[in-house]
């Protein structure tokens, strides 16, 4: 994702770009060749002097409230872990509730505290368990093992590192009181990325100067605004989507909303630019 | 499973026994007749005084308080349901908390509270989540919807059917509290069985009698005597075997249990049968 704007920021590189494959092994590069679109200029040596973009949000909060421009502040940062809680397999029937090592219970019990962890770090806190497996995942067999995903987000790194720190002692505690081993392992993680305060006011600036309804707003997702921020003062302007569904093909923006949108992105950028509209 | 007992105390027909297929689709029929085995009495048509069965207790309790000989009580009635949460798939970047549907975080909330159903309904309720399927199952995603399974067990149907209005009285709290729609299925139902209490007596007296440690004991899986209680007066004699482990290479029971409970069962079938040993 993000891969024109990653490359011209050097998050990564041209050729791993260039190799990356769909699911037919059709490389970027040999794809770009062919339909003509392979560029000649040296990726990042073109000057920027600020960088704006607007997007739906992908999200439910400017439709909730009923604004039509969202003055995005910065996207959140990600930390994405594994857990894996382990207990001893048993029949159902036969075994006392006492003398279980269930699994899931424990797991359970964690995947709640994924939930109140990020209500403990408010107002951009996010948590998500969006994956389970269960072993042996049988009817009538107490679980012995459970893993499953563990997606934690915040407006800041030391909020994500607050975050981090809280579930892991939760996760030693429910260990403890239960004598199951819980394992966390980090997966991937993306740094929050705060946009520049002149970008982000002159958004606001340029939404209340035409006249649209606004509030501020974090991005919960990635955007190309997120690499090119390490190059150039950056900000970004979102504009409702029906009930916050994107990448399908029911995503639908208003086309007052859309107008609203680039009228934003056009002030915002001539302020930048030291024209008077 | 007790396809034997299940035929002669008539739970099923003897043609559905019969057309029981392997994995390979050999039928029973087909391979009794093949080994020479098929019978020409009519099953159920034997007379029967009374009822005993030795087993391992395929449980850890016996092993735990390190007794000899269970004295089974019953067999514990079983309820399967399948439970399933209805929420709202949504990204987790760009979703706040508060404008979340979860599932996940309603379905597990409720697999604590099959546990702590079987709590609340001691000594020998059980409650067990064995089985998870999440949809979409994806690390960025919210849980739009989650299907596990419950498993209910207790020592008398009046008590099973005490637990079941426990969890669907918890299911439509958690349903209203969450907004999220908790629809739960019967899947199957097996009833309890307690054991005939001079049967019961007669284990306790002839474990007595022959100087083994014992204890009551329940059995939460099912065995031959739960259909041949449906018949005549039934009990059965239990031994420990090491950690709990049955249905595998690796289930083991000592010698000298094996002796114990081989004896037990010869007294008390001498007793009910009226001769002195």
């Amino acid at each position: 994702v993000m891969m024109g704007s990653g490359v011209f920021a050097k998050a990564f590189t041209l050729e791993h770009a260039y190799a990356a494959t769909d699911t037919e092994g059709k490389t970027v590069k040999g794809e770009l060749e062919r339909i003509g679109y392979i560029g000649s200029e040296e990726p990042g040596e073109h000057p920027i002097g600020s960088y704006f973009e607007t997007h739906i949000e992908q999200g439910p909060v400017l439709e909730d409230h009923d604004k039509t421009i969202g003055v995005v502040t910065g996207v959140l940062g990600i930390r994405w872990y594994d857990c894996t809680v382990t207990g001893m397999e048993a029949h159902a029937g036969p075994t006392p509730m006492a003398l279980r090592k269930d699994a899931l219970q424990v797991a359970s019990k964690l995947m709640q505290e994924v939930v109140a962890c990020a209500h403990r770090h408010p107002p951009h806190g996010r948590g998500t368990v969006g994956m389970v497996q269960v072993h042996p995942n049988s009817r009538n067999v107490i679980p012995g093992r459970v893993k499953f995903s563990i997606d934690l987000r915040n407006a800041s790194d030391a909020l994500c590192d607050a975050m981090d720190t809280d579930i892991r002692g939760v996760a030693a505690r429910l260990s403890a009181e239960s004598g199951l081993p819980i394992q966390i392992d980090i997966v991937s993680s993306y740094p929050a990325q705060p946009f520049h305060a002149e970008c982000v006011d002159a958004v606001a600036r340029a939404a209340a100067k035409l006249g649209y309804s606004n509030m501020p707003a974090v991005s919960g997702a990635g955007h190309d605004a997120v690499y090119m921020a390490r190059l150039a003062p950056a900000g970004m302007i979102f504009i409702p989507c029906k009930d916050g569904i994107s990448h399908n093909e029911i995503e639908d923006a208003k086309p007052e909303h859309i107008t609203a949108g680039c009228n934003v992105l056009l002030h915002a950028m001539l302020e930048r630019a030291g024209v008077v509209a």
